[in-house]
């Protein structure tokens, strides 16, 4: 096999997931369907958890980055806790059999039902994000007789180097608090009664591909650590958050978590913190695959056209972040191509490759857009009324489907006509 | 009422739509809610469809701007047909109550199984985008024992002036064929057996501002019309696609549908066709808001934010398309400050609007999101796990839900877990 990614490549001019030809699971499950590998979710897993080995940590998955029940239930069962942004997200969580105590909560807006919400799970803690937010945690707190435990997300105005929309930890956003006040903070947190402080968190952004800005970001939070501890705020849990990136071309170089893990372990060593770790996207991001359909081949005299059945609504990021995906034929032959890669929906941004050189193909031939485990199914919507990718799951030579595509009757539930 | 678009405006400092304090809505429906008004729906389909009334026509609603059940048979009853662009859209069309005689159906990348469903629905003709197209669907129709009526989709090369993502008649965009080859293409369509040309048809974009680029686009598809004539292609109608640009502010002026009448009607008056148009964002845009609470406000010392229970999965155009939309609050008072509007999801990229100078709020305050009828709640996903709105139709004092918020057993809905 002649791998593209772990677990994804070519045997005889033939793309497979492990031992299974992708060209068979679109045949039986039809297109477009995203398809992850077990395997490839465990190796990317590994790789990543295994390299922190050196402390006690929690390695908290980003459900956002990929949220389906079979997948949660899987890293669960590698021992995965969850990084959450909604109810929704804790819901799936704990659905799938992650422990609550191995969940975190974050995000910028929370409301009181979600709150109220994970305070009845019993998650491990909530990322706090702002002052005022702090003030309402404790009040819902209050309301449930329970105590809140809480991490402040600190925001050590590191530049991650990676796309605007994805970068978190500078002044200008909107996340966490600035690390001059966390200190401050962290004092009236101490003096609420039903909220709890045990963490301190940091997140300065996602495919970040330079280790560097972690060292920098780390440092910083280690020493307000330091001085959090000589006022007697015991923080218990160092929340490094951050994605490290992927490669989306085959041939492209990227850190290893080993590296990442260089620059940050050594702070937790001296603090004596539990880790909690944040991986999405390095996890599921290359663990999966959309694959899709050639409907036509269109030919002006300016431009060749492939479209394929798969739109922005399955899959956004080309569309919203002008994401580069890797994409190539299911069955390679030797001619190739330069074309632009098309969806069928009603908008000239519906486009996942622009002058694409690729392998020659032909109407109902297969095509996988790599790269796609990672904010692939997340970020799919009904737009034009389009029914909903299935998602399968292969392991060896098996494959399962772990989530049926919409119907008709999806697309309409919960609409119902005006009563005069 | 101090109006700011038809029927939604403030009484008494205070937002009404029709005769609905807005407030009333959030307070029973929950936030994050999408809220129309029947009057707009009215008012702005009769601007409209009325400014053609010299001709026979149909003033097909575009189902991708907004697309619920209730909405559709507001529309229905009104007389309008529909435009769509794939099998859901027709399922929808047809279970709201538009006749099937009135639907085009439009697209790049139709399916087979799309062709099938739409033929055997009966709808009145498809947009065809290829030859290629034109091959599949004479070969699905014959399989149906059926003639498919059709109107190829010309391509006059014409620059509407609008966003680039919304741009369709451009030589360098996947849509349509171009009008030099249309001829050719409607020779073979012609010959082909289960296929019958009826109708010609092209699009230019959207959210168009300047009617002018309509008359050059018609005036070149007029005169193919006259050279298919002379050929023995009888093509009865007349399909000016494209979308009327609306005011994303209030005070902004746009051209009145009346004005691109004047530059199609006389074309299609020489021609004797019948007109087809298809209007979405003209008729939607300016009949929903989004309601939205207001979480948080959050200052640190570059910028002040108001963190808001919308987000980009809620309502995608700001992140997508940088797109402008007007935001006020739902109660207003006499000061202003300059703030960043954003949602709770997890991406800097989710925000409404940058240093926005809008009435002061606080917690708990509820601000609405105008000209958010037009692919507003139809680009929804459940990205970060958040439920998908509910959505309100309001009559003179009356509301009534037109769609349930989702729920967590939707957000699952369909998913299983991996059988070994």
């Amino acid at each position: 096999m002649e791998l593209l990614f772990p677990f994804i490549g070519y045997r005889n001019d033939e793309l497979y997931v492990e031992e299974c030809a992708v060209k068979d699971i679109g045949n039986s499950v039809g297109t477009p369907v995203y398809i992850y590998s077990k395997a490839a979710f465990e190796y990317w897993f590994k790789e990543f958890d295994g390299a922190f080995d050196e402390v006690e940590r929690i390695t908290a998955f980003a459900v956002k980055s990929c949220s389906n029940l079979a997948i949660l239930r899987l890293l669960s069962e590698l021992g995965a806790g969850a990084d959450t942004v909604s109810a929704g997200e804790i819901f799936r969580t704990i659905t799938a059999g992650i422990p609550s105590e191995k969940i975190v909560f974050a995000g910028v807006g929370k409301r009181e039902d979600e709150m109220e919400y994970a305070l009845s799970c019993g998650i491990l803690m909530f990322n706090v994000e702002s002052e005022d937010e702090l003030d309402v945690l404790n009040s819902v707190a209050e309301k449930l007789g329970k105590v809140a435990r809480i991490a402040l997300r600190v925001n050590p105005d590191v530049d991650p180097k990676t796309h605007p929309y994805i970068s978190t930890g500078l002044k200008t956003s909107k996340f966490g608090v600035d690390i001059e006040r966390a200190y401050d903070i962290y004092l009236k947190a101490k003096n609420l009664k039903f909220v709890e402080p045990v963490g301190v968190h940091f997140h300065i952004g996602s495919q970040i591909t330079d280790v560097s800005p972690f060292d920098e970001a780390a440092g910083k939070v280690a020493d307000l650590v330091k001085v959090l501890r000589d006022k007697g705020i015991e923080i218990e849990y160092f929340d490094a958050g951050g994605g490290l990136g992927i490669n989306y071309k085959p041939d492209e170089e990227v850190p290893s978590a080993k590296s990442l893990a260089e620059k940050i372990v050594p702070y937790v060593k001296e603090l004596g913190c539990k880790l909690i770790t944040e991986p999405g996207r390095r996890i599921s991001g290359n663990s999966g695959i959309l694959l899709t359909k050639l409907l036509y081949v269109k030919r002006n005299d300016r431009k060749t056209f492939y479209i394929v059945d798969a739109g922005m609504n399955d899959c956004m990021r080309p569309s919203l972040y002008n994401a580069y995906h890797h994409i190539v034929p299911v069955v390679r032959g030797d001619s190739k191509e330069i074309v632009d890669i098309v969806g069928p929906v009603c908008e000239t941004g519906d486009v996942f490759a622009f002058d694409r050189k690729i392998g020659k193909c032909k109407k109902g031939d297969y095509l996988a857009i790599l790269s796609a485990g990672a904010y692939g199914f997340t970020m799919a919507s009904n737009y034009n009324s389009r029914l909903r990718p299935a998602e399968v799951l292969v392991f060896e030579d098996r494959f399962s489907i772990i989530r049926d595509r919409d119907s008709f009757g999806d697309l309409i539930k919960g609409e119902k006509f005006f009563n005069r």
